[in-house]
């Protein structure tokens, strides 16, 4: 009986380790981004009914599983509120240092809102670089005003 | 008597409020990017003197403040570890919900090693859009290899 | 020379217990919703130049503090993560208690996204009733969902 | 042998998504709100007998589950002190950037005291609108008030 | 400029133990209880006027205070949530060892529901002993049920 | 094997639910009080021989448990510092609330020292009152002084 | 205008480090152990009448800060509760590595109950020693049983 | 499979409770002191070869179990960073309430360094008292002084 | 199935306490320093097919492990953020005393930026000394220097 | 009146700003290490009355400064227990990532017990490298073996 959605991530996660498969590979089947659809394999968006076929067929997980796939996920993939994975934690740093000017600069142009973390999508590449390739990570949101009522 | 930079910080801000300046403005008088000269007015990176004087001028700060800014500072701008400012929280969301997925991601791409946040740039830009206008945040950071020895 | 926009609240507050004077009417001078212009006050929203000055005028602030009111502020208003006055707990207990329950019936109508908190409004009324009157809070955001892409 | 309440509700979890059961069908069978009915499911409110053996059947549950049914649970459903889930971070961030607000006004209106979350019930309900459906939650609380003794 | 009901606190703690006050006087010129009056004058309740006024008098404080005492103040006098004061300590772990216990009681009593910490008052007693006089301490509140609805 | 205190508690609860026991029924058995008999039973007391027999006979425990319950417990029965339970909350929101006040009355009664929260017992009483029955709780504790050395 | 006994604390060590005073001369005139001295004027204990006449004149104070040295302050030193500083945090690794060993030994040795950190004392020494001299901490405090009610 | 140094803990914990053991004696059979054989069972100190087998046939523990006691374990053996156990407690508070006065004093008698928690014994003992029988735990640490470089 | 690294670091040092081996020893085989070897056998480093091949054979893990091994895995290898174990807390002690000063050195000699944590390498030897022998740890970063743009 | 070491150190930085020293020349002026020159002038070590004096005339502090200078600090410098200032974090995830190899390491090569953080020294040093200087870092710490008894 399947009674958590993490159970099923972890199916996922050791499926794919047991058969070397790429998440770009996963993403073309669904026929989605590489970002949104690895999001939704780590338990962190739900699926229709058809998406959620194909990852059942990709990672030979059963009914039960399937369904659960179509399930809105309980959030949040981290272990710890500040993360202590290296790669993970350059992301928060630059949140911490570049917080506030984020803020004002958004705020400057945009004036009093925010940066859609929902109405969102994301876009990770390699760059190439004499110096060394560099990543670079494109976020979009939409900017949702505050007004006032 | 200056005996921390955030008091500089607090004397930029201050100026900056009653000249009604933008940073837009400040960043072209040092002539460089908005993002970086923002994050050394509030207090994340260190000028060099050039930088310095033509901050100080701006702001009419003093002598004292000028060498402050010259400073390598304390770096993190935020009071508490899960911001909560909406803006800012907005971004801790996105590595909340997308965090595994891009650390999946890279090392699917690159193999072990981190995104730097040293070796790195921030380009904040709006996307008109007839649904709504976009932010649009490109952070761009070296990949750096973990190796073995 | 003010720094911060906590000053300006203070402010404000010490103002508004000197003079007596109640949200509503400041709110009705303001031309807007009590809930709207008390969070403006205690310096979660910014006010545009016409606010700002009315507001200044009722509290008897400076020039500058008016200028800091057209700011946007860093938000978030409660000095601990788990608030201790009991009438903000209560708020908070039910979102500890119901907020599963509330995230399985958004999610169950709407699918899945979230209630935006900035497209977001508030009404809080008495409402009488023999047995003891009750609060009547009515929020009501806009549902965002998330897409896949 | 079922040794805490959790389990329960990762029975009743696991069958609802096994049956591809509503919420709000679960509740027309129990005769009551979909909100409160949803929140005992989730291990928030202890039913009655009667109530028991209706949700039982529904999600064929042994005779053990029905008398866990009827206790009192530990309350408080969240993971962490400040959600992490999207969807549930709204509503506390309501509370984090309104709280004062809500205070202030609450106690201009009906002096010392709080809004019950006992004596409480609470609504959600989807607000058409062009700009996009509304999420509407009504709250309603009885007014406690503070005494001197 | 008063700006904050814990300046009003200090001046009151300040005036007690200059002049020698006992708080029990202090009750006894209000009128009320020890235990009610000393909440209110260490920031936990708003006094109204007429109790506003005779505390004034009692500890020197100036109209501005006057003032601040009628306001409802944000309530929580502890710095820290585990409280380290060794005497507030045992009150806390008497919850940490008897939490359970006190729920169960309750609830096998009552039902569902909770003690009010509102509609409250508490009363406390040296209750001599030849083995060692004993702190007696008596909270009685309404009991509130959860209903249905 | 038994390695843990709490496993025996949650064979206690199992089977109180499963044959509907009541803690007053219990703890007339064991011939002590309903609040130190619960407390013993949710593992925060420890039992003499006599009395681990009674209650490992009423709730069916093998002798592995009866053994067990003569250990002295590692006490605290919450799963978090500061409690989500609605019931157990109160009475931290009456530390809260009340702290300063409990310390200062009861040092202006007897001078530095505490309350002993060991040599220590409690009564809880449905108090019926026209306006709703109230819950009374008295704490008795010894009085311990601080002595200079 | 003294609020505070850190305020008077301070006042000590500021004294002190200008006179060069030691805890141990403070003690003699005071005629009490050097622990218990020490503590006092750290703001731990309350003083007698007597007692804060005699370190109000070794440390210069004035009037009001001798009536403060006669409040029983809020105890706690430490600014986190884990402490940092290396000496101190000694104290602590013995707990968090002895912990569950004291605990053990005692109700070994007594039953359930504890050593009282109220009617206690401590003695700290030096113990020469050819291998470098030892610090012997002894502490000595009241065994304190759990009896069933 | 043994795969964690707890498992072992456990081990002899249950076998102790099951066989009735006293930790005193256990030690006797190693041969040292009571003080350092329980926190070596309690998995927080390695045992030689010879002391295991020794541990392990008290406890009919395994071969592998006989292996695990001769790793160094990850020491630290409470659950939460201020302990919630009152024996442990008080412990805790003794800190808290004599940190800084035990600094002071040590500093006075031999300069900046610390009492090492390493080069360390303890003893517990207890002291036969009229007024009630005392716990008496006497630390002896070496001072490790801070030399400049 | 494994569905996470930890188990195959469980299994791991499992097989190294049933067979005796020294780390040394196993990162010999694999021709590399033991710092490496060893972090990646905690896993806290990701391994090639041929140096998972060998590790596999050396503690006789099976196929599904070895491609475990050859997973990124989710750096942090501490239960707590401050570490309870000492020798890990002494190292956290060292940057809690000497942080500030080994951040101003290094900007004193290099300028704002880092000492690289990822192109960074670890050298632990015993350093024979007559006064005792000594631990000898030589970290060799990177520095990467934050540069304006 | 300097009631606070915290005083002295920032007294010394605003005079090192406003002079423009380096902390090389104040050690050289001292005559000892870089390294614990500077952790003494920013508040970690006590100095010696010659130091004092040096240091006093270096940075023009008065006699009291002076005489604060040879008080034994509160120790540890970092405002956070996780620190946020990215270079210092670098050294937090070193222990992070490795804590358990270092501690693996060291105990096969000395048995269970420390590496000293009090007789202990710290060298930092740029290692010059064609693909980017180097930091080095080299720690010398004196093992501390746990011993029974």
């Amino acid at each position: 009986m399947i009674t958590d959605r993490n159970q099923v991530t972890e199916m996922i996660i050791a499926a794919k380790v047991a058969k070397g498969l790429k998440w770009e590979e996963v993403a073309a089947q669904v026929g989605l981004s590489k970002e949104w659809v690895t999001a939704a394999c780590l338990g962190q968006m739900a699926l229709d009914a058809e998406q959620a076929e194909i990852i059942a067929d990709i990672f030979d997980l059963g009914e039960d599983a399937e369904k659960w796939l179509q399930q809105v996920p309980y959030k949040g993939c981290l272990p710890t509120a500040v993360p202590t994975d290296p790669l993970i934690y350059r992301l928060y740093e630059v949140i911490s240092v570049y917080g506030t000017t984020m803020k004002a600069l958004i705020h400057e142009e945009f004036g009093d809102g925010i940066m859609s973390a929902i109405d969102f999508s994301m876009d990770i590449q390699r760059e190439p670089n004499e110096a060394g390739d560099r990543v670079n990570i494109v976020m979009s949101g939409k900017f949702l005003p505050y007004k006032s009522y």
